[in-house]
């Protein structure tokens, strides 16, 4: 049996680079009162200096960076290959002529990484999204012929207007003409306001637990009635976090269309692609939902062909010193594991059958 | 068999007097290009000149204050029994000084409807939350001697804090001591922002579709981490829209809580009771989610004795002419019929077994 882990983060020395020289968000620093404990500040309001020392980012160490640490992982864990992705917020942040390079230049650090690894590493490449779309094609283009990428990881803002934005039609193109497979996840969560006053006492619990899934249904709800995949047949898109939580609120998208006055004012309640067809022909989800009941609505939404495995390394650490087998990693194991309790076949392929087959692995 | 709908709402002729009364969110009115149409606007700018007719807001009739309808509707779909409930958004928006009288009034208008049609119909009452903490514990009260009030129904801002607010507590404690479930429902939606630029295209989709489910969500999740449970042991809540996305979230909630530096060292990731131990003893969950995957997660998460059936009447109407049945409720019967395919047992109690038992119908 192969399991292969495809969410799954680094900051290779490139992008470290990057962060570190950077002082606004996002970036690496280190405060006053700890000057020992680089923090990794990625959303706005987290370096706030009224925020709690533990709540501000979180700290980073060489489990972001160092490729040593990531196999040493995966060992532990009893993971044979790891599709590695730059963790959020990947190049959204730079100026449009800065993009282009730095996304060369990433991605040639992502790809060398996993030729020194032979058989262990692939990775998800990054686009230059602030750049001029002719440039990201480029790159989808060069990507397509690197030897372990399999794929780009890209979040919710697209060009800055999101994932239903006519103007990223050539980028879809490109995508779906090199068979590059978007992996999509979520970064910019959810404006602060709704977690209401008391957010900080929370830690990062509700902008992590929620703003993220939350985001990631939005952004592909919004592709969907922008008709994307009505005109993008084979764009695929791997869904973070097993969709967000798409497959619970399929039903309700799918009502909510049928029933809304506009939409059938304009034609556009019929003849469409549905999100159940979606669902079982363009999307696929990760595994990493944590619990049985959110894995059984993931695969009984997609089926258990389209589902792959993940941790989401290094996020979710065990807070404990001295543990070797993360909990968060034990938990996805465990919700796969009594969720095929039936059928070793189905356990095979979400842990990575699936991924060898669908990412080309082999 | 009993058939009971404990989710559907009306606009009682005095709630009807004070929309039609007003000028601003919510309100009923006309607009000069559909002079003929009333329109019920209750989210900021439904009523904004640039949306599209068809957008704005949405058509209001004798389906949201004639109880002879509902009782048409009840037949039609063979619904023994309904527990009515003032749709949103209740009475958050009046001042302080009006919103006792007010749901003493309105009150007393729901429980004379429900006498006039004995043994078909009991309701949630509506609490003056804009008041003094006083008039609102008065007001359950007065409620839990009303024949016909089986609980009450709120939205997710409390007293304008949300409900993780401390303010809530004498509230909660009435509840609580008064045996008064709170029935949990969406208003305010999430910040137009996250819709982005071409939302308006969609039609009324993202915020029904998307924003309630995730308002629902984030507001129980912030009831949870302010420890209202760890508190009120007995305090019992109905989910909306089958918990809005918690069924599926629980895990990430949990491992978020579990994993976070924060909580960890203010002593708040152990001894708390779970999302899971309340999914179980105090949280029920409707099942309107239109789908067997959502309604499997649903059941999966609290357990088939604590999901009834609703159906969001007079909301999510047919768009054809001369339908009688509606699609939105058949949606509901048929998930509840597909995920009890083997247990007719676990079918009777959700579509009426359980309220009889839970909200004491008999």
């Amino acid at each position: 049996m192969t399991v292969v882990d495809i969410h799954t983060h680094v900051y290779p020395p490139t992008f470290m680079e990057l962060l570190r020289s950077r002082t606004t968000v996002p970036y690496v620093r280190t405060f006053p009162d700890a000057p020992d404990s680089s923090r990794l500040i990625i959303l706005p309001g987290e370096d706030d200096p009224s925020t709690p020392s533990t709540s501000r980012g979180r700290p980073i160490g060489p489990e972001y960076y160092d490729i040593a640490q990531k196999i040493a992982f995966m060992d532990a864990h009893k993971i044979d290959i790891s599709v590695i992705s730059l963790a959020n917020p990947w190049l959204d942040f730079l100026p449009a002529e800065e993009a282009g390079a730095a996304a060369r230049r990433i991605n040639d650090d992502v790809d060398s990484i996993c030729a020194q690894h032979p058989g262990r590493l692939y990775a998800f490449g990054t686009l230059p999204l602030s750049a001029p779309a002719e440039v990201v094609v480029e790159e989808i283009e060069r990507l397509s012929k690197l030897k372990y990428i399999r794929g780009v990881i890209i979040g919710t803002s697209g060009l800055g207007n999101g994932l239903d934005d006519p103007a990223l039609d050539p980028i879809y193109a490109a995508l779906e003409k090199y068979e590059q497979i978007i992996f999509l996840h979520p970064h910019y969560g959810l404006p602060a306001s709704v977690y209401g006053p008391r957010a900080n006492e929370y830690g990062h619990v509700l902008p992590l637990a929620l703003g993220f899934p939350l985001e990631t249904t939005i952004a592909v709800t919004r592709m969907l009635l922008s008709g994307v995949w009505d005109r993008f047949h084979n764009l695929n898109v791997l869904l973070a976090h097993s969709g967000g939580t798409l497959p619970f609120l399929a039903g309700r998208i799918e009502s909510c269309i049928k029933h809304d006055g506009h939409l059938k004012n304009h034609g556009k309640t019929e003849g469409r692609r549905t999100v159940w067809d979606i669902l079982k022909s363009n999307i696929y989800l990760d595994a990493v939902i944590y619990s049985e009941v959110g894995l059984g609505a993931a695969i009984q939404a997609s089926g258990s062909d389209r589902l792959m495995f993940g941790t989401d390394h290094p996020f979710f650490p065990p807070l404990e010193e001295d543990v070797t087998e993360w909990h968060s990693v034990n938990a996805n194991y465990a919700a796969i594991s009594a969720s095929f309790a039936d059928s070793p076949t189905g356990e095979q392929d979400v842990l990575g059958n699936n991924a060898v087959r669908i990412l080309k692995l082999a």
